[in-house]
């Protein structure tokens, strides 16, 4: 499995609740490898995808949505029967053409997306309880067994979280919504504020700035994960940005004009939002 | 003195410290002034600015910027020759031409603005240590004597705020970027969120979705100080919206040309320039 914050999370987690007894992790980079094996989060790394998998009962995809076809590919021919395989991306409308459609029959594959990640990552990100009390929603596809569902909902509940099964398209476009837009605002409100001039950059670094602090919170996460995230969730993903882009517009315009009424409506319009998306 | 959240803590830290043995609060709606006295936030609550600040040692301005002049003038002729005044605002460019102009050189008039406000709001989001370990700004202007810096500066250090002093067109400037801007990002995000299809905003509403909640925490602010504060600050913050409105186009562009080295590059900038303006 992969060895960044989830794949490392899963192992972690997985050898506490006593379902693993042989972590073998994967991953292309010599340091991060390392790292790993220092911190415990498998007995053995390996650069090589196949030698990870070799003789494994669950195989756990956890890489940028982008590098998994490749991995499927090499570790198709060697996997048991009955293997179970889940994935933790972001996106899943990408898991039947990327995944599913290149593993053999043999194996139980079952799409996955655990809600845990935060802005950290690697492997030193990676936590026993990273799971504990969160969700993890499924997907299904039409050649998923309702056994193969079942075993990945025991292994999620043991790691701590709560299932939901989700239909793709639909987790597509929520995740599009409530994740993928906000990564997306934050990495351009941080990038904006790439080019003040010395001094308001100077003066805006001695100050301690809550609001920039949690609204960009996410744009520390990692470049190559959220670059393969929008990427293969585009379809969904770029008319929201183009109504971020209007909503931005209107405001700017209404301040523009001094219309106190219009910007007010404007404000109170994405308070009454939010307060409907995020009850309590 | 104004009962929102800001007002209502002066009040209760001031008490708390001794400071202030009788306090009138001031308001325009009698249930918030109602809430404020039952809060404990005062002594007596009125509608008239100028009864609030009979015979009053300290007065302090805090309620929408755009609500200040017409304060002013009607408090200006019974202020008592020494009284200290000092506004909370968000914006300091207008203090001179709302404030100081309007008032007699009698008092002492000190350009406030605590770095402590959150997204909540009203009488209820009072708190008596809401300055406690935070910093104010105060913003001196050419006839701002050093006494009444000095008398301000104690003010906040018994409330428990340190003080930093700045020039008000770099205070402007510097929170354009790291306030005012990501509050406009906040409430365009959320907005653009206020359109979902039912079956979309329905699964979006049963998930938890800590990136939402942060990137938009701040569009739960009052939308009437805000418009207040991007109004009063159009000449600092419609740049940065542009710049905003910018970026977000380029991020836009390079997802929908599938460009994954220039998505990547966009994305590590936004990770960097958070990085240099949020040590730590």
């Amino acid at each position: 499995m992969g060895m960044g914050q989830l794949g490392g999370s899963v192992a972690l987690a997985g050898r506490a609740a006593g379902l693993f007894v042989w972590v073998a992790g994967f991953g292309r980079r010599a340091d991060s490898l390392l790292q790993a094996r220092e911190l415990g989060l498998c007995d053995v790394t390996t650069i090589s995808a196949v030698d990870a998998v070799v003789d494994a009962d669950t195989v756990v995809l956890a890489t940028p949505l982008r590098a998994v076809p490749a991995i499927v590919d090499a570790i198709a021919p060697v996997l048991r029967p009955g293997t179970l395989v889940i994935d933790v991306g972001s996106v899943k409308g990408t898991a039947v053409r990327d995944i599913e459609a290149r593993l053999p029959r043999t194996v139980d594959f079952v799409p996955c997306h655990p809600l845990a990640g935060t802005e950290h990552f690697g492997p030193s990100a990676a936590r026993a309880d990273l799971f504990a009390g969160r969700v993890c929603l499924v997907c299904p596809t039409p050649r998923t067994s309702p056994t193969a569902v079942d075993r990945a909902r025991e292994l999620w509940r043991a790691l701590g979280a709560d299932v939901i099964t989700m239909q793709a398209d639909l987790h597509d476009r929520v995740m599009a919504a409530v994740s993928h837009l906000p990564h997306v605002a934050a990495y351009a409100l941080a990038g904006a504020l790439g080019g003040l001039p010395p001094h308001v950059d100077r003066a805006a670094r001695d100050l301690p700035t809550t609001s920039l602090r949690d609204t960009s919170r996410v744009a520390a996460s990692s470049p190559a994960m959220w670059r393969d995230i929008f990427l293969e969730n585009r379809a969904a993903l770029l008319p929201l940005i183009e109504i971020l882009a209007s909503r931005l517009d209107q405001i700017r315009q209404a301040i523009a004009a001094d219309d106190g009424a219009r910007v007010e409506a404007l404000l109170e319009a994405g308070r009454e939002s939010r307060a409907r998306l995020l009850p309590k």
